[in-house]
């Protein structure tokens, strides 16, 4: 398998082509954002530890009967998945109040939510995600209703699935944000990334972050933070 | 009918006690106000014309079936209301692309949405009337699910009749704002008021503006523009 041309730089990997047409070469970057890329800093082995993670839950997710773009892993930074027509949607599942959604209703912090709620943002960077509700997805054409529902249902299964991994080594999975795209046959899937940046955890004992918040507040070195979360997910395991 | 104790000083309207506990004395006030009060003028006459479109549209939605508070015109200023335990949400619908949503997602104005789309927003001025999906509505309480597709049903009802209406005398109904609340025996009614306060308007001829956006984007005497709408209203009935 090579690395062939560069597609696309994001914010935490970069997705490079590869001799075979549905597939993606997922390089996982040492960097960290937050506020949209507003803040941004080099983090020496952040690169190995979210590719890690990731591969370790897809692995653990595709075998759950749950499809997604993860096909191998690569090497130490990159891993190998099917190329996706995306979504143009961050599908966000929140069990416990935290972040945005604490701030905008000026609830307690960490107050359960049964069941969970779901959010959906319009990713667009010139627009700044927007929050969007189902509605105005569908009448501005990025998604349609049954689309919506299916990743309704796939979120929650996730959610069923992540939540109990998680209680199992002592951590609170407080919300988390899903990317879904659709395999060149027309399947869904789930694609992006499974790392702790898309997950806001907490020690359910400590009530500690784990999780890019500890970057976002400026909280300590954030290498050590996910190489924690990864070697609990392995001794879980 | 004599009017009682101050209840409620808003920017639309003073609510008031009657002698029956069941009902509200609400007296449509010669102010206009944007940006959820930031900008607030007197304008003479309005408190009557708001009250005289109020009186007109919900007497027509009365006799098209659909529940609302309004009972019957006090005078010049004021109606008498059945009072409600009121759901804090404002029910948006939009037929076409305007405001806020124009401007989030940058469509192009006045592009049609189809079918209508609604949104909800969480009435609370501490917080800003903030933007809300139907799961952060449930978890946090402010209306259960099914209050929550009453309420879009009852929306739709209203659109269908006003839309209508509206385009009979040559006016696009381009979006509008209803409130709902509980009576005493458990019925949900639609209250608050119907003027062009609560509706965006645009005559189909000219593209003019014949609502609250006039006062908002500082287009001239808002006044003359309501008693326009009202004369066409009564014209067309
Ligand atoms: N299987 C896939 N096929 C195609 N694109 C994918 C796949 N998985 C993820 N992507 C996309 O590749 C990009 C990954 O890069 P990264 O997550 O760093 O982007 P980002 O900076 O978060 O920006 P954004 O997500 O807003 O595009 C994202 O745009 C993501 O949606
Ligand atoms: N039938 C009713 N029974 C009880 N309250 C009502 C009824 N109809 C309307 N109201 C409430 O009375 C108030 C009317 O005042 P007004 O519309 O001027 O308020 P406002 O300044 O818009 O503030 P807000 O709507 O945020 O309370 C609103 O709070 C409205 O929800
Ligand atoms: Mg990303
Ligand atoms: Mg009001």
């Amino acid at each position: 398998m090579e690395r062939g041309a560069l597609l696309y730089t994001g914010k935490a990997k970069n997705m490079y082509a590869t001799d075979n047409p549905e597939e993606l070469w997922a390089e996982y970057k040492d960097q960290a954002t937050a506020l949209n890329g507003k803040k941004k800093v080099a983090i020496a082995g952040k690169g190995t530890l979210g590719r890690q993670i990731s591969s370790l839950l897809f692995t653990e997710i595709n075998a759950q009967g749950m499809p997604t773009h993860f096909i191998k892993t690569l090497n130490e930074t990159a891993m190998l998945v099917k190329k996706c027509d995306m979504i143009p949607l961050e599908a966000v599942v929140r069990n416990f109040a935290s972040g945005s959604f604490e701030r905008k209703f000026q609830v307690e912090h960490l107050k359960p939510l049964k069941p969970a709620v779901h959010e959906f943002y319009y990713k667009s960077d010139p627009l700044d995600d927007p929050f969007i509700n189902d509605e105005q997805i569908i009448a501005l054409g990025y998604a349609d209703k049954d689309t919506l529902v299916a990743i309704h249902k796939f979120a929650d299964q996730v959610n069923a699935y992540l939540f109990q991994r998680f209680a199992g080594i002592g951590i609170k999975l407080v919300d988390f944000k899903l990317e879904f795209g659709y395999l060149a046959d027309g399947q869904m899937v789930l694609a992006d990334e499974l790392s702790p940046d898309n997950f806001r955890l907490v020690d359910a004992e400590t009530g500690a972050s784990l999780d890019k918040d500890v970057f976002r507040k400026g909280e300590g070195p954030l290498a050590p933070v996910y190489a924690g979360v990864l070697k609990r997910l392995q001794a879980g395991e």
